[in-house]
């Protein structure tokens, strides 16, 4: 390897230290109140080198938050092709605890540390394209549902049950991330809160007659789980 | 007055003060990153007087836990009187709303904020007793319900019923706190996605044949509300 290569190998290794140095900073003391002193002292490097790489905290969280909310996206990619509504929005549950059980601070930074608005990188994260926003990709699946007349009309149009949906499975995640060490409750299992939360909402927003069975049911093909 | 009672007055006053900023400091930059040093420095008191009225910071969580607890469990203490559970439960669910949009700083230290396990102050708040302790109130509520039959049995026992009805609400309320300024996704009003979430529970979670008429409806009467 030769020393240009090396060097920019360095410089990678660097910046992603940053980055990682800035995200559990941020959703553990609060982007206000950390400095890029502070992030510097963390990883051990001079606040000029970090600022060689980082304009300012404002470029970090952009960053951050275009990789993390991209990361989402991706893995709700992997359910797209799922044809019936209901079923792919079960799999976006599990899919949105997934995501936040393996990346814990990741799911902090981006659901549960409040920050200035941030406007995306340029060309990376287009909003409403449910290829790479999340909430679109949530939002589109329960239009398809809402198109098939699945939901009781009284619990409001596809941005309404998006957040209601939504609302659900982030209370049982973020009770998880921020309390699970709390002796006072005799906590459940997260994973099965999770998935009676899920089908409480699928069996209290739908309609009786047109409910998909659950995904435990035998009429369900195997090759869709 | 005399200068006993003044004195007495205004160490009142400086306490509440510590206490306030604790909260704060707490909520939004961590447990673990404030120091006894940056509450003295908030409210421009030497870290000195500070210690005289605290010995540590586990006395400030200790004291802000037992307060804000029961001022919740008292809070509900007004809805005790419901005979319906299902009624008292949605009204626990609002409730709940009720206190978080009015203590938001109590509220995310509560329930948002990591922090190590906590022993409240003895003799204040004992576990179990629903005067008391919020969490008992609202286990007991289900109980009530469970024993009248009006649960679909898949949704587990009293303590997994609790922590269902609990996430969702704590979702939609923490996502409003930390999010609302989220100009990303075109967010519907707390109150109208709190109530709805608490029809799409009470809907998915009670058995069709028992399930009590939602408040709107004509039959409930008046005086209960």
């Amino acid at each position: 390897m030769g020393t240009t290569e090396r060097r920019e190998r360095q410089r990678q290794e660097l910046r992603k230290q940053i980055l990682e140095a800035a995200r559990e900073l941020f959703a553990t003391e609060g982007y206000e109140s950390v400095t890029m002193r502070r992030i510097a002292e963390k990883i051990e490097y001079s606040p000029t080198a970090i600022y060689f790489h980082f304009k300012d905290k404002e470029a970090l969280i952009r960053e951050l938050c275009t990789t993390d909310f991209l990361a989402l996206a991706f893995q709700f990619q992997k359910i797209a092709r799922i044809a019936d509504p209901i079923d792919r929005l079960r799999r976006i549950g599990l899919a949105y605890l997934e995501f936040a059980l393996e990346h814990p601070n990741q799911y902090r930074l981006m659901f549960m540390t409040p920050h200035p608005p941030v406007e995306p990188e340029e060309g990376l994260l287009e909003k409403g394209n449910p290829e790479q926003d999340a909430y679109a990709f949530l939002r589109a699946t329960i239009e398809n549902a809402r198109n098939a007349r699945l939901f009781r009309p009284e619990f409001g149009d596809a941005d309404q049950l998006a957040q209601l949906f939504w609302a659900g499975m982030h209370g049982v995640i973020s009770l998880h991330l921020a309390k699970a060490n709390d002796p006072w409750v005799p906590w459940k299992p997260v994973q099965t809160t999770s998935k009676l939360l899920l089908e409480g909402l699928v069996r209290g927003f739908t309609c009786k007659n047109t409910r998909a069975a659950p995904p435990s049911a035998a009429k369900r093909p195997k090759a869709k789980r």
